[in-house]
């Protein structure tokens, strides 16, 4: 029988990269030692038809290809150096449509202050945009570096953009969310100096708790420390939803997941939200707000797996 | 009227990006001073129905997708960093060609000393593939930094890749150019001492000259100093093109053009061909074989422009 790559999932053909070159670093970024410091890089591409809901402004689209990647760099506490952005777009494409993505992507490289240094152009069916953004930082935070004991945290609530790309109307906070994600670059600087492990949420609170598990941890989380609105959970209801399962297993907030010793989380000077701790459990748990505790399911997003 | 991004083609498109942002270098590469030194940036997107010729295996599809990276390193005379790999392969796709095209990419990485050091995956309706190379040079060669009267000057024969895409069999050098293209990254690191200028050939040597030439001076090209066999041109005549328009005008070589002084030429310890020199004329000519000199036109590869 001849394998397709959807018969063993995005994360396997990833691991088999990995398991071929010595040199990529299993982390949100590459890390290379470079002069007396670490230079930071990652890759991110975006597909109009795979990334972009119906309703996200062309404005929207070239910001968000710049946060998906500066993300990564602030879940390693780096410092931004440069973006470069390898855009494909279809011929008959209109050219004001394209002066708006640009818009977007300039906007987002102020905003974060990354300068974009460079970039390439092709012809494309559909919208396609690679970035890449360049860092660095003397110590990286490592998203498998916690410690027994240690608090979970988050930068910001998390499940308002799972919730936003299934509410059509477009002045509500989930709806933003979903449209105008923003990247804690700011937060993730800070960290630096306080948190024992770092990590952005993209593909969902629970894939991302074990893509950093390491033997004999657990973690457990609870529900009542999520603080999840009564608004939230109706909204949920309506669209016949379950709204742990938004919270759980969808993601793309871009907020940092980060563990840290309960010495220094009065110290830590942004806002965040402590939802759980480091067990030795071995497991992804969650106790719910009536008390029972569940095992929380590896799943996520993920691309070529068959639903 | 509304306009289309093919109403103003690649290189305006480009040229609209450049102007908004005061940090691109107009390069082959972005050069970002970092510490003591410039750390040297560069992405190229390659989409299989643009770039990939039908009879291109998926082994050489990896390589190709780092040989375009790290050609723009080479031009720049950059000393090999790491390599990141966007990577988008339809659900369907199957295992083993995709384990093809990674091989391919390591194989390249290992050829070039480039070590992969991340990525992302992705699906997509063909297979994508945006690289990022990144390097770092004390004093990169730039582009236009050339003088009156150096001379022009190739790293090996173009026009090879151009005539092998037109040909169907397998086993001749020019079909070995067109599918299994190599950069020229030592040569790169040798002429930095000694070059005045330099770029890689990808849209073909008329266009490359138009894009390095400046206000006032202007290049004289013989034909006699291409050295095109008899060969080539026989094989030409028989596709019914013309040999001058394919070593002109299509490019895919990733030989690199370069400018170097009289008084060095001679110290150059690398293969390499002179072709003609830099004059003050403020035109792109060509001598011909038969004596006479006509002006070339500017025309390369573009994407997005009507034909």
């Amino acid at each position: 029988m001849t394998l397709k790559v959807s018969d063993i999932g995005e994360k396997e053909l990833v691991r088999y990269i990995i398991s071929h070159s010595s040199d990529i670093t299993p982390d949100d970024t590459a890390i290379t030692s470079f002069k007396d410091t670490n230079l930071i890089s990652t890759c991110d591409m975006l597909i109009q038809s795979r990334h972009f809901p119906e309703n996200m402004t062309y404005f929207d689209m070239g910001f968000k290809a710049v946060t998906v990647n500066v993300s990564d760099l602030a879940a390693m506490g780096a410092q931004p150096l440069g973006f470069l952005l390898s855009i494909a777009i279809p011929k008959d494409f209109n050219l004001d449509s394209f002066k708006e993505i640009i818009d977007g992507v300039l906007k987002a490289c102020e905003y974060y202050s990354i300068p974009l240094i460079g970039g390439d152009t092709n012809e494309a069916s559909e919208i396609i945009m690679s970035g890449t953004a360049l860092g660095f930082c003397d110590k990286p935070i490592r998203k498998d570096t916690y410690n027994m004991g240690d608090l979970i945290a988050v930068t910001g609530d998390i499940g308002l953009a799972a919730l936003g790309f299934e509410l059509k109307s477009f002045d509500n906070v989930y709806v933003k969310s979903a449209l105008k994600p923003k990247a804690r670059i700011e937060e993730g600087l800070i960290l630096r100096d306080f948190a024992t492990s770092a990590t952005d949420i993209t593909d969902g609170l629970a894939s991302e708790l074990y893509e950093i598990k390491k033997d004999n941890f657990g973690f457990m989380i609870y529900e009542e420390m999520l603080n999840i609105s009564e608004e939230y959970k109706a909204l949920a209801e309506k669209q016949n939803l379950d709204y742990l399962d938004l919270i759980l297993h969808v993601g793309e907030d871009f907020e940092l997941l980060f563990t840290i010793s309960k010495d220094n989380i009065e110290k830590l000077p942004i806002d965040f939200k402590v939802i759980g701790e480091v067990t030795d459990s071995d497991v992804v748990e969650l106790t719910l707000e009536n008390g029972f505790v569940e095992r929380v399911k590896n799943k996520g997003y993920e691309h070529y797996v068959s639903e």
